[in-house]
């Protein structure tokens, strides 16, 4: 987006506390993920390698990915309107590309809408150190109603 | 399918068999996944509640969704084709559709198509005892060349 | 559906009524789609084969396949909400199964979900006379708020 | 790609000979598509505005943008793998964002994988003079066997 990017609504630690307070059981420290970098609709997240979610051949399972796409998803949608932990998914489609290394995987969400019910956007997930994307997804949020 | 249906190419012991020895981390009794009903490319597993998985306000997660009809194609796979380990999945979309309740989860497999090269099939997931589905989901699975 | 499903919010007639008053450029007697059947978000919908939508080898263009299933989920919607003109696709996904064949394809859409600002479906394209299905669409419409 | 990326397998002039030569009821000169640029696996195309797709309010139709999509996606995979004119679509994912204005359409298409079986692509759609795309589109083709 660039220059004329609008700040983001929440910072990356802002949205880290955010997570913890609401979903206490799923986001903490050492849950695997953490938000790396937040800008207006446009973010990066990390999963940390863990053996336990290889599949055989040592490839990283297909639902660690979808879990870490949808994350970032969500984290983006907070960079762009703020705490909104009602917000769900309504739709994700994952293209698996390339097996992934034994290496901790990067995910780059970026929103391409931001209407007033339905946030879409788009998330290019790397193993670390490569630059060919191992997935790509597309998600839908749809957004609660302001009261 | 009805009447003219071929027998699976495995049955339902087998099936589970063969994911205990290849996935040994992953899929054991107590896993959480379990296969209810094989049938040729037509099949039934279940998620069985685990409060670990739980959302504030009650839901399943959408990845525990996610890897249920993940888990569920690559079951109707196997009924199709017989053993294929390496089969990947290449494809999915998900359309969340209502909240689960706190029950297990029922996933039923359908493959449409089965060819030398892609498998695709559809699964609607059901907290079990509601008879509207919680998501649907299309997939692709490709199949590796026999040798 | 079955035995409890309420009756469709329109007609057949009806909604090609209200298609034809809205879309005249579109839908018309001759345009090559039309309504076979209408239930409460469960309908069919038939296009005629045109030897100008063929692709080298026979086979019904794609785009041909998109444009009937969108067509069929928008008559899907109208027969479970009444009329919704300014209902829009937001998302479309297509799996594409078998070459059809050098026949009419009918289209069954059926709404899984009409929430009060999304309606999911799923539409399953055939050649006429033939049993397994040629494409294999699901899509969101966004229905507007009442006023 | 940028600097190290691979000169395309074909030029505009040449895929635009081979589409006409392959399918000349559906690609010749004033049928609405043309070819912009082409780079290895990254493409673009144009739509022609035509007052017949208009949908009321002045819309262009969403089979009109997955058509154009469609057909970059088949031009960015001339682009990368030479004359294939058998590659056939398996999946197409499409999210619409924006309403498109009475202007032309401009679709970048990328492809992010191209295996042996399967080249896998996004499309990004946009009314000419615009920075927000209207649409994103994912899709799959099958590459066959060579021989």
């Amino acid at each position: 987006m660039g220059a004329g990017m609008p700040a983001p609504a929440l910072s990356a630690d802002e949205i880290a506390e955010l997570l913890h307070a609401e979903f206490p059981q799923a986001f903490f420290p050492g849950c695997g993920h953490s938000i790396e970098r937040v800008e207006h609709g446009d973010v990066r997240v990390r999963w940390t390698f863990d053996e336990g979610s290889l599949r055989p051949g040592g490839t990283v399972s297909g639902p660690t990915m979808m879990e870490l796409a949808d994350f970032a998803m969500y984290v983006a949608v907070f960079s762009a309107i703020g705490p909104q932990p009602l917000a769900v998914t309504t739709n994700l489609t994952i293209n698996f590309l390339r097996k992934p290394t034994e290496r901790d995987l990067l995910a780059d969400a970026r929103l391409m809408k931001v209407g007033k019910r339905l946030a879409v956007g788009q998330v290019a997930l790397y193993s670390e150190g490569t630059e060919e994307p191992v997935a790509h997804v597309t998600s839908t949020y749809s957004i609660p109603d302001k009261r």
